[in-house]
């Protein structure tokens, strides 16, 4: 029997294997640095979602593919459950980490809460989502499951190569139907904890050992084109040009500036992508084809922001004798995480003597859907040098059993409450 | 008989009606405005060049293929020869009158000497060169008859898709030994006249009938890549951030601005294609790989703007972080054309009664190999709104044919010197 005073531990050894058994799935070679691809959907995905599966019947632990593919693992009573999870497919060449250790770690809560014979008053549920990294849209699994998601979006969902998430789902005897039909009631679920990486630099720099997330940040995407005209680089007088490159690039030289003058401190923008028309050394660019990022914790602010830098990129192509013409193609408002679930987090991490930081956090997760049904918190542990998305991701075994300790904690006193 | 103070005119209608059955080789449409593509040492060139070869057997005009797969017509005695030509290739949808014209012009010419039993004491030649506009190297067939190519430049040519020049030439019974043998002496040479649309807006702007072109300019051709570090687009804190494109932009802002400050005002500068790695909406870009087109007529300026630039590029690198390489893929000295044979396309054009303009050229072209071996001159005609390698280049029917018209009392003249 276990009292709600204890701090739980994980299985460390088990832990670590677990990790280092499903990075070699989709592993472009034996060490880690070499990347990882396990898109949504792909047989590499498949495989690491098999791997869980083979894990939990091991330990006897029953689970489930919902609609949405989304691999469910349960324990304890009937009921609602209070629910952990993450994602297990990767961005093309990424990192063991990102979304892994969060899925890894709930498996551990589960495996040690059955082997101790846990008196649960609440089932402990770890879901894996289906396609968090957007292969076809980001955090369709966790949407799916919480109601955000609609039919035509399903329907039109595609990847970058055109396949269509429809064919996917087909292949793998999913279907668009079953995936709206993986909706759950907010009955159903009593909180929602994700472990994660940090992916940012802020814990290592300011030393400490667990972020407690308040909040996410909300995200604004463009996919945007300036349009000039297309010339002969040589023979066209610079003054007579309408080059959509240097449009780009006046605006993209301000976008910093703009951000910090009407975001908040924890703002970031981005230009990720940037393709041009027709593309060929001799001749001016007719089209700048280009995606922007742009995020804050603030909702006034980031729509501040947005507009400021709307008006920037017209103003641009005024100037510049161009066209413009942006798509916003994602819209998130920022969530805020449960401030009870933010209070346990951090009390129980400093019981355990670690040293704790709020932080927000500047990427999304599976919890912002989720939040829809049910109070969230997040628990970060620090990134090596803030990488993520990346072969050289990297935490310390001991921060990853520190974070896997403290989850298992926390669904542990939400489980056990009477 | 003709006498040599006769200003001779071509064949209108059939100067016209080749032009326009030229542009149906390789068209998107049947429209002009849908493009053509006739990419050098494809089956679509191939067809444009037994089209040329069709009309001179039709005129009786012989021809010959030499070892670089330029097409040569001949008319008149044996020993040196009067030339002139251009390509027959285009740019991915360019338009019909690139290289094109020349040709038909050069073909107009040597059926008008021929059909006026014209008494020459020197032989006319009419080349359509092979890949001008550069799929596996630029003025690759001009460059082989002038001896300014090598064979490991041969060797390692190959197109934007892998495919080897050496395979190109094999299929069509072609070798790069040929091409090498395709070199001819200087003695065999006696000027080369090439006529030409303007490819930029002088002309036109000025509303002059005839571009005489004094000089051609001079081009330096980089690619090169910014490097800094791959993160996530929203965890890490812009003053943290090394990214890639940010690099490009800040150089890309005062390109412009230091040309016209080294440069003479006949200077260009243009970042026409821009890759950046790994490319994703969510990530900070490492990688950020651009090319960089510069030229100038004069070449001491060129020089000096090529420095300037390459010192913008190390100040913005170590400014921000990131490291930088440039390859210079490309290093073409200015070229004068002969003041004689400027002095003498002016003098023929104003007896024609049309307004002429001395002019540089912005764009380079298969005159400036054959430099090597002859004085050059080059004949422009307007460019409508100075448009080129596009489907919407235009130039007047009358313009056509006083350029036609220009170029036949040229070669005239000196193919009837004593």
């Amino acid at each position: 029997m276990l009292t709600s005073d204890l701090y739980l531990q994980v299985n460390r050894a088990r832990l670590e294997d677990r990790i280092t058994a499903l990075a070699q799935i989709g592993a472009h070679g034996a060490e880690l640095g070499a990347g990882i691809t396990r898109r949504a959907l792909s047989p590499e995905e498949d495989s690491a979602k098999e791997f869980i599966r083979a894990c939990c019947t091991v330990e006897g632990i029953p689970t489930r593919q919902d609609g949405a593919g989304n691999l469910i693992a349960r324990i304890g009573p009937h009921g609602p459950a209070v629910v952990t999870g993450s994602h297990l497919d990767t961005v093309p060449r990424g990192g063991h980490l990102d979304g892994a250790y969060g899925v890894i770690a709930g498996l551990e809560a589960l495996c040690c809460l059955k082997e101790r014979e846990a008196e649960l008053t609440r089932a402990v549920e770890l879901v894996a989502f289906t396609d968090e990294e957007g292969r076809f849209g980001a955090m369709v699994g966790s949407k799916c499951m919480s109601g955000d998601m609609d039919e035509q979006t399903l329907r039109e969902a595609r990847d970058e190569s055109g396949r269509s998430l429809a064919d996917a789902f087909k292949e793998r005897g999913l279907s668009i139907e079953g995936a709206l039909e993986a909706r759950r009631e907010p009955s159903e679920v009593e909180r929602f904890i994700e472990l994660h990486i940090e992916q940012g630099p802020v814990l290592e720099t300011q030393g400490a050992e667990i972020g407690v997330v308040e909040e996410i940040v909300g995200i604004v995407r463009w996919r945007a084109v300036f349009r000039g005209e297309a010339n002969h680089a040589g023979t066209t007088p610079m003054e007579l040009r309408r080059d959509a490159f240097m449009g780009l690039t006046s605006f993209a030289q301000r976008l910093a500036e703009l951000t910090k003058e009407h975001g908040s401190p924890a703002a970031r923008v981005t230009i990720g992508e940037v393709n041009l028309s027709p593309g060929y050394m001799g001749v001016i660019p007719e089209e700048a084809h280009f995606t922007l990022d742009l995020r804050d914790i603030d909702q006034g602010r980031l729509e501040a922001t947005n507009s400021a830098l709307r008006a920037l990129a017209s103003a641009v192509a005024t100037e510049r004798q161009l066209s413009l013409e942006i798509e916003e193609v994602g819209h998130l408002h920022p969530t805020q995480c449960d401030p009870q679930v933010v209070s346990l987090i951090e009390t129980l991490a400093q019981t355990a003597g670690h040293h704790t930081l709020r932080l927000p956090s500047g990427a999304t997760h599976d919890a912002v859907p989720m939040s829809t049904l049910t109070p969230i918190g997040m628990i970060f542990v620090p990134s090596a040098q803030g990488v993520s998305h990346s072969p050289r991701e990297y935490t310390s075994p001991e921060a990853l059993s520190s974070g896997a300790d403290l989850l298992l904690n926390v669904l542990y006193r939400y489980a056990t409450q009477p």
